[in-house]
């Protein structure tokens, strides 16, 4: 943390702040609406500068002229695996070890299954409690269709505990949705390893807001979101990780051509192509992957250190700027207090928060809210400036002064929260 | 057919032709690139013009300034559901039966998975010999993973004898995706439920190209692709059709949020939502399925009917303009010799097929390779000229005589045939 006056902070010290960042330039690289303040980027990143003119080209030259010619001339079909080195790079994985394809939760079907098999004998899938819901429903739908396994929930301090040799894979998220808490990646991975399970993590909340060691940690098998901190555009394709040893050993249920040995020689019959190209099933959205391609391209230019720390420093501000200017009107943190023990996001209760939520989005001022009471900010270090913290907790106070929630038309839940 | 002359055709008779097509104005509503023949949009629909618009305003206004509001501002989230609907109007479906999401094969596996689930006590899986590789894979990935179940091939004119009363489901591609052969969707529906089996249809060489009933013939189940016939880019999402009647009964065990019967509570246990919805699954590629939701648009202006028509009229001049043009040169038709019995593609074999096709892309005109021998030709009606048929056999003839087979480079098989 930098060293900031023990009086209250003034707008001045979060200049100086800005001023001083050595992340500031990456702002001007995306398309920013005036007037927005935007702590949402762990559920949608904004729009990369770089986007427009490569789904232009994408578009027009490579789908409008190449036509079919494309899959080669443009390499379209080695797009899964070149971003999926990217995003490798950015979650400390080894290389071939990450794949772009289908979603987090058809992705966490595929792992969850070879996993399985490759622990026979044992019937038990462990999950977070209170973990990202599709995270549960994706281990429930896939027992259901194999039967005779059980899921286990336990809290996430209480996981080590709940380990045992009937858990053939633990499944937990990096950083929790709604709390923001980041789990141990190296402990709990060593502990699932110590009773012969396999440990699958969800990244969907970290990657590309928090540094990690997949291959060094020993990790086995990984997911992750690409429209969150990739910003790689609404409904992005998702990216799937498998230990390098492991690859030979896992196959997955979703046995689609392209994972295929020899996808263009349509053989009658399923061979798995070697290494992570396996885990590849139909054929990827070229136009979605493209964008998420051009994203991961900006945040490799970023130093993950220098990412993560200006996280914690954002973290740790905006947590003082809401006890010096929110004080007594409500709010509550939630989720650990420490920010190096919060992914780059942090949530605060308040029991209106629905109304709190929708009345900060009235002023410009964007978190999402997470039920029952939860306000939650993601705090992007590549494009929020400490300005916008200020900013943000005093329309958050002023909010909260005007009692939104006797507003009527505030109460009514949108569709999507 | 139209009255021809029965001399050989010449440039005018096919001008003509064109002069009198219905269906010219279309040409213009596509980006074409100059000098190509585009005989492959059965394998990737070639650029609406409309399109690059559509994604630049969800590009930059959308995401760019809705950010994560775009969900409910610009209606992302009804996106699956609506261009359900107007596929479900190119295939014969009733309202509410159809639903965007996922990758062909990844809705196969739903769809097999549910299929399974709702014939308990059958343990047979039903596949037309031969059909196209994929949908046999995924079958196999299913069967592996649950177990006491197996994979029965016929050859699709012994299908209907194949049926018994062990047959879960029975998985047939409507038209052949090599041959061009047109299935009986309405008997060989039949016959499956005469034996208590659901039919599972793949539309993907037929969509938007050969006009069905789906409703009409009590299909049960159907899935399809986006980027065919239907011009939705490479890798458009696919789609998934269940008949209303079975809604209730089915479900599938890729349970993700978006399938839950209320996404947004983030509940603790999975429930399918009603109807379609419970076959979504993860977030869907908003960039990907816009330019699909225009495609579809286009394809909608025109009549189905009248799309037929002509695609009945390209084959039988293209099959003709070959008997006349390029006799003795070592072709042959694959596939019925009546265009009625095919999808709107021809399909010609000759020993040294993949040179030949390498030749005609040299010369600009693009149809695919399948193996082993096969050049496949997509007559798509709503922009291939009469004339270009004649342009194409000219190019085709010039390409034989050339014996390409003989050039050492045209020998090498690129990455996607």
């Amino acid at each position: 943390m930098s060293e900031l006056p023990h009086r209250p902070l003034r707008h001045s010290d979060l200049a100086d702040l800005d001023h001083r960042d050595p992340l500031a330039p990456f702002r001007r690289r995306f398309q920013l609406p005036k007037g927005v303040i935007y702590l949402d980027g762990n559920s949608l990143g904004p729009l990369p500068t770089a986007v427009p003119e490569r789904l232009s080209r994408v578009i027009e030259e490579e789908w409008g002229r190449s036509l079919i010619r494309g899959w080669n001339d443009h390499d379209w079909i080695g797009l899964p695996l070149r971003v999926g080195e990217k995003i490798g790079r950015l979650i400390g994985a080894e290389s071939g070890e990450v794949v772009v394809t289908d979603s987090t939760s058809v992705n966490l079907f595929k792992l969850l299954a070879a996993a399985l098999k490759a622990r026979p004998g044992r019937s038990t899938v462990l999950v977070e409690e209170d973990g990202f819901p599709t995270d549960t429903y994706m281990v429930q739908g896939l027992l259901d269709l194999v039967g005779g396994h059980r899921l286990r929930r336990a809290p996430a301090e209480k996981l080590a505990e709940a380990l045992d040799d009937d858990v053939a894979v633990m499944l937990v998220g990096h950083v929790h949705y709604r709390s923001g808490a980041l789990r141990d990646l190296h402990g709990l991975t060593a502990a699932a390893h110590h009773h012969g399970a396999l440990a699958l993590w969800d990244l969907a909340h970290s990657a590309g807001a928090v540094p990690m060691e997949l291959a060094a940690c020993r990790v086995d098998l990984a997911v992750g979101c690409g429209y969150k901190f990739l910003n790689g555009g609404p409904g992005a394709p998702a990216f799937l990780y498998v230990a390098r040893r492991l690859q030979d050993e896992l196959t997955q249920p979703l046995s689609g051509w392209l994972g295929h040995a020899d996808p263009f020689a349509f053989e009658a019959d399923y061979r798995p192509a070697p290494g992570i190209a396996r885990h590849l099933c139909g054929t990827p959205p070229i136009l979605s992957m493209a964008a998420l391609d051009t994203a991961c391209d900006l945040l490799l230019e970023a130093d993950l250190e220098a990412l993560r720390a200006k996280s914690l420093e954002l973290g740790g501000i905006f947590q003082r700027l809401v006890e010096e200017r929110c004080a007594g009107l409500g709010l509550e943190l939630a989720g650990p207090a420490d920010p190096r023990q919060r992914g780059s996001q942090i949530s605060l209760r308040h029991p209106h928060g629905y109304a709190v939520v929708r009345a900060l989005v009235e002023r410009g001022v964007i978190p999402d809210f997470r039920g029952p009471d939860v306000i939650r900010c993601g705090l992007a270090p590549l494009y929020l400036r400490y300005a916008d913290l200020g900013a943000a907790v005093d329309h958050l106070r002023q909010a909260l002064e005007e009692e939104p929630w006797r507003r009527p038309e505030l109460q009514t839940r949108q569709g999507v929260p």
